[in-house]
This record gives structure tokens, sequence and C-alpha cells, in this order.
């Protein structure tokens, strides 16, 4: 008997969804049916976020209720700033954004409630919540005044805003703006796949989000966007990309930002950063960032293309996000800001037909032991 | 073309292991090869979880030098204790022991590495600092002192020490030594999977603990020991406990503390905390609650056996836990204490050979939409 081990339980299908579709081999990724391309030529942010939590598009009265749901909702409790300003300076961001989540809770009455309204209520609040306490551990960070957020100004717009302390110009908000929507959901990536593990047990959505954080954290999921960076900085200079690249791949490291699960083809979503990447590196007068990558994007194609690795949605991110003034450290704190609406969408959908998540290994170990005596081992 | 889903990723094989086996059908269980009962009879906590986290039972030498260890971690830093002391009353411990055990990664410098040295080092301080947080937020919920550690006593004793201010007998120590044991480690249950599920993208330690903590809590998963009790309490008199459970199975609603994703017949666990759950009711001239449970298991064999519905772990322990003056809401909190070992030794044998988790789901959403625009919607 031969027992087939599914490892990184690739290619199984343990649930149905209908928010998000991915056809990897041609590179195609949908919400709702509709290409991201559109969601980020034509939508926002909070529109997308009804359509994943909804499962539909919101009329325009709908949509002008979820916005406003959303803006009354961005204030966290005074306590919980004072207690990320209390937070040791240097710590990783991305561990603040998860003791500050799960914190979070203990100030929240009805922390505890697991329907399927507490859900969204508590979802919808988190949404808006995230932007204003990573705002709030970015600027505490820096030694800076927490900014309070403003609700008349976009989700994009007042993260920014928080941010940096000034108002964002009318582009930049809306390339933060689309930056979310490229993020905002991914089928069952491992972080979602982690939040929907959580509450698989019947846990709280607070459980659940600080879960999918740490689990986005990673240098294999969400912490590439920094990796690249990273990169990029050892990297240094057009010159050096080719054979920095080859030297890795002699020594079968991986490169950041590069290969997928799903996709063995161009990520769409790394399509649309290219092109903004492009768009504000020219802005600049051809930033060195960006001819690096486009430099290593070739070298990849053409080395690893074959065996289906191709750029993915955190290469080119950085390059924009660093146009938009945010520091490398806080990259993965705005990809859990953009996919926290996947993850409470997705905890909503499997929760609404649930079943504790709970695999098996192969036992690969000793049998029929007996206890020895301390005295009688080696 | 039909697609299988695995619903609750039910018996999908997704690594191997070498701690825990399980016979699901006879009721088995084994670390190391060596049946549960023989643990939880010769053994204790700090052994067993040597024996997990390096695959293989300490000599005199190492057992001494590892308990050594955990005695000397068993500080958390004052600056946590002031911040525990600090958390709203009333709010759940878990929820509480999430956002502790999450800001301890704030004062440690190293937590961000994830080698096999570090998850290790990591891993065991946090298995002797859990005792400590745990107590520290039941004695601030009771608005007590803080009780800070002793070395001289045991990790099961000292922990008693802790939460009640005064030093326990060496029976009562024994019986909560016992209790741990008995959960230290199960195999791939749903808090060991999510913690490495957040391990899997090379998140680190405290990452994919307080995602285990967060699983843990679920109703379906180590919430249901506390449920259990509040059903005895619902249930009230043994007379009434027929009645009850016909009513709630006439009604198709779930019994807390029996049934088990892997176990179709009696859970090992159950009849050790049976017996002890015997012993200390005996003792204090056969306990209501005892008797309660003894007419429900037996209305369930009857009613359930056949559908391979039996008590498990949780059935029993309550009992045991309220003998030795633990409060329900920090039976789950002390499943946590226990099942940290098997968290930190599966999360290290997971990432030995690390795979990023990362599983599919089967699209039945729309296909092929345009984005309207928003006049265009009805
Ligand atoms: C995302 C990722 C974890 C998916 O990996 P996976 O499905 O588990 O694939 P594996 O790691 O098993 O890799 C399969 C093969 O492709 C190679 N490969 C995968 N990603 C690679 C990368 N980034 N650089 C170089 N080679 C890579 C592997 O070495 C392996 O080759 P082999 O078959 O010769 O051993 C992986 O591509 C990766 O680590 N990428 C870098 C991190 C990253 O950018 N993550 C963000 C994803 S949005
Ligand atoms: C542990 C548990 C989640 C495992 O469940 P699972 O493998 O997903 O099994 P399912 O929930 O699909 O149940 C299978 C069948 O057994 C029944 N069943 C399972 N647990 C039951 C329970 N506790 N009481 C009554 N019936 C139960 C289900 O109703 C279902 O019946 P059906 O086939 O007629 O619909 C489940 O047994 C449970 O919820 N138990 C109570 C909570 C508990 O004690 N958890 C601690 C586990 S250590």
């Amino acid at each position: 008997m031969t027992t087939t081990i599914a490892k990184g339980l690739e290619g199984v299908l343990f649930t149905e969804t209908k928010l998000t579709f991915i056809n990897g081999s041609e590179g195609i990724l949908t919400h709702l049916g509709i290409p991201i391309q559109e969601w980020a030529e034509k939508s926002t942010f909070e529109e997308l976020s009804f359509a994943l939590l909804h499962g539909r598009l919101p009329g325009a009265d709908e949509l002008a209720r979820f916005d406003a749901e959303l803006r009354a909702n961005r204030e966290v409790p005074a306590e919980l700033l004072s207690v990320i300003a209390a937070y040791p300076k240097g710590v990783h961001p991305m561990q603040a954004l998860r003791t500050a989540v799960s914190h979070l809770s203990l100030f929240d009455a009805e922390a505890e409630d697991t329907a399927a309204e507490d859900r969204y209520r508590i979802g919808v609040r988190m949404i808006a919540q995230f932007s204003t306490i990573i705002a709030a551990i970015a600027r505490a960070q820096d030694g800076q005044e927490i900014v309070a957020p403003r609700a008349d100004l976009t989700h994009a717009g007042n993260f920014l805003y928080m941010l940096k302390g000034s108002e964002p110009t009318a582009e930049e908000a809306r390339l933060f703006d689309i930056a979310l929507i490229l993020h905002a959901d991914h089928g069952m990536n491992a972080s979602t796949f982690t939040a929907i593990a959580t509450a698989s047990t019947l846990s709280d959505m607070y459980s659940a989000m600080t879960s999918a954080i740490g689990a986005l954290k990673g240098p294999l999921h969400g912490g590439a966007n920094e990796a690249v960076m990273d990169m990029l900085d050892e990297i240094g200079s057009v010159e050096n990309a080719v054979p920095y690249i080859s030297e890795k791949l002699d020594h079968k490291e991986k490169i950041m930002g590069v290969g997928h699960r799903v996709y063995k083809f161009f990520d769409p979503r790394s399509r649309v950063l290219r092109d903004y990447a492009a768009h504000v590196s020219e802005k600049q007068g051809k930033s060195h960032y960006y001819q690096i990558l486009e430099t290593i994007e070739k070298e990849i194609v053409d080395r690893l293309g074959s065996k289906g690795i191709y750029p993915n949605v955190d290469f080119y991110s950085g390059v924009v996000y660093s146009d938009l003034g945010i520091k490398k450290s806080f990259f993965t704190p705005i990809f859990a800001l953009a996919r926290i609406s996947g993850w409470v969408a997705s905890v909503m959908e499997y929760t609404a037909n649930n079943r504790l998540l709970r695999p098996d290994a192969v036992y690969a170990g000793a049998k029929d032991q007996t206890y020895p005596e301390l005295s009688d081992r080696q």
C-alpha cells in the first residue's frame, strides 16, 4: 500500500468559493467573475470590499451606506493607542499589528459573538480600523504624534493622510487605492487559509484575523515584498542584476517576488503593478529600482519561465509603495490592510457552511514501544 | 467531470510525523510509540515535552538539564505583567492569552529568528512562560496580586502555586501534571494544524503560537471543556440528564465533549481522566457532576456509539480541574498550557522539511462578467 502525501496541500480542494477564480496557467484572476484589471481600473477598495463580503456588486445607495459605515468606524479606543505608543521601538511592524489587533478584542464587549451578522459587523469595523492601527504603529515607531482618522477622505486617502500627517494628492490616493484593490483577495492563499482554519473551530473574528496576520508575515507569503526591496538594495546597480541572480540560482536559492503556488505564468497583478511602477519611475527620470527589476524579470523568464516561475504580485509593488513614501518595513502591514477584506469575506463564506479543518499525517515513527525507566536508558 | 471536495480536510494526509500516532477505531494514542496510559502513569509533563521536541526520550542528565532550563525561563518581562494587569476585567481569558503571547514577542529582540535552533530556544522559553502568563491573567482578573514563579517547584506544581498563591499538595500537583501530559499533543488537531499553516510561510514562533491559541479557543476544539461544564450546570441534576440529552439530540444539536474527527471509539485520554474524575468524586462523596457525566456517557454510547460518537478528552477534564480549584473560564487556557509542547514540536518537525501550506477551492461563482457602471445597476 502506498500512501500519497499532499505536500503543502497543493491542489487539494477543501471547500467551494464564489469569490475569486484563478487560472494559473493563463494568468487570469477574477473576483465575482470580473477580471482584476477591470477592478483596478474602474472600482475602489471600498466597493471591492462590499462585493467580497456580500458576493455581489452594490447599488449606488448601498455603496454610499457601506462607505459611510467604514468612515464611521475608523476610530479605535484611546487606550489601544496608548498601548501602541508604548510598544518598544524597532519591533517588526507585523508583530506590532498582530498584537494590536489581538488587543483590540479586549475592548469589544461582543468580541465573542460568532453569528454571521456578528462576524460581518466585527469584520467591517476591522477593515476600517486596520488603517488606523497600522498608521498609529508607523507614527509611534518614528516617535511622531499619532494622527486621528478623518471621515472626509477615502479609505486609501485617509490611510496616507494618517501615515504622513498631510493629505495625499488625488493621484497618490488613487494609486494607493489601486494597490489595495490588487491585494484585497486571492483565493485560498496561506493567510486566508489560516484565518479559515482558526474560524473552523468556531473561534471568534479577532482570533481569525490575528492568525491571518501571523501567516501573512512570513517571507514565503506577504513578507516577500519587503524581501524584494532588500534584494534591490543588495544588488545596487543594473549591471549587478544578472550576476546576482545567476549566483543565487546556481546556489539553488530562491529569488524573492517570483514563483507562485498557483500561477505558472505572469501573475496579472504583477502586470498592472509593473505599468504603475514604470509610470512612477518615468516621472522620476527612470528609477534605478525599476531598471533592476526589469532586468531581473527578463532573466527569470528566460531561465525559469519553462519551469513556471514568473514575477508575482510582490515583484513590483515595493517600487510603487516607495514612491508613495512608504517605508519598506510597512509593505507587509499594507498587504494586511488590503487583504483583510478577503480574510473577512472568506471566513464568512466558510463558516456559513462550516466544518472543522482537521487533516491527518502519515505516521512514520516508532511503534509498540514501552516506557523505559530512567535508570535503564543509555 | 466530478471534483471531490475534501470537506474539513478529513483524512487528507499532508505531511509525515514521528511524534504521535492515533488509531481512531480502536482508541489508541501513542507518543513515540509509547501508549498515552504509560506516559500518564510513569512520566512527567517536562519529560514528555522533551520527548516531543527531540523525538526521543531523554537520559537522566538531559532531563535534569531540560527541567532546569524550563525553571530558569519562567519569568516574563515586568512590562508585560503591567500590560496584563491593565487588561479590562471580564474579557475571555483566551483573548487575553493570545494578546499577551503576541505582546511577549515585542520584548524579544530575536523574535524574528526562524532557524531550527531559534525555534527551539523560543519554543522552550514559551513552554515555561505560558504558565506565568496564564496565572497572571487569572490573578489580575480576580483583582489579586500577580504571583511570581518559583524555581523550586515542578512545572505543574508551580503553575498551581502561581494561580492560587499557595503551594499545592503533592497529590494535586501530580494530578495536574497528568492532565498536562494527556493534553500535550494530539497529532494534526486544528490548533496544531493552524500553527503549522502559519509557520509554513516561514513566519516566526510567536505568530505560530498566537494562531494556535486562536484556533484552540473555538468551541469545536479546546473550548469544548468549558462548554461541558456549562452543560452540567444547565442540566443541574442526575434525573435531568437523559431528558436533556434526548431533547438536544432530537433537535439535532451537538453535545459538547463527545464526538471526534479521528476517534470513532473511546478516546483513551477520556478513560484515564474518567478514572481520576471518579477518584476525585469519591473523595468528596460522589460528586454530582461526575454522576451526571456517567449518565450522559451511557446514553451517548447507547444512542450514538454505532455512529462512532463517544466521549472525548474534554468530557471528564472539567470535573478534575474543578476539583483542583480551577475556574471554568480557565479550562481552555490550561489546555493551551499543555498543548504548547505539541505546537512547538510539530512546528519544528514541519519546518525542518517545510512547504508552504496553500490548498485550493472549487470555484462555484459567476464567470465572464464585466464591470457594470454604478448607474447601470439595479
Ligand atoms: C511562492 C512559493 C512559496 C510557491 O512555492 P511552491 O508552490 O511551494 O513551490 P516550490 O517551493 O515547491 O518550488 C517548485 C520549484 O520551483 C522553484 N522555485 C520556486 N520559487 C522559486 C523562486 N522564487 N526562485 C527560484 N526558484 C523557485 C523551486 O526551487 C522548485 O524547484 P525544483 O523543483 O527544482 O526543486 C515560492 O515560489 C517562493 O518561495 N517564492 C518566493 C517568495 C515569494 O515571492 N512569495 C510571494 C508569493 S505571492
Ligand atoms: C469534534 C467534532 C467537531 C468532530 O466533528 P466532525 O468530524 O466534523 O464530524 P461532524 O460534525 O461532521 O459529525 C458527523 C456526524 O456525527 C454527529 N456528531 C458529531 N459530533 C456530535 C456531537 N458532539 N453530538 C451529537 N452528534 C454529533 C454529527 O451530527 C454528524 O451526524 P450526521 O452525519 O447525522 O449529520 C464534533 O464531534 C463536535 O462538534 N463535538 C463536540 C465538540 C467537542 O467536544 N470538541 C472537542 C473535541 S476534542
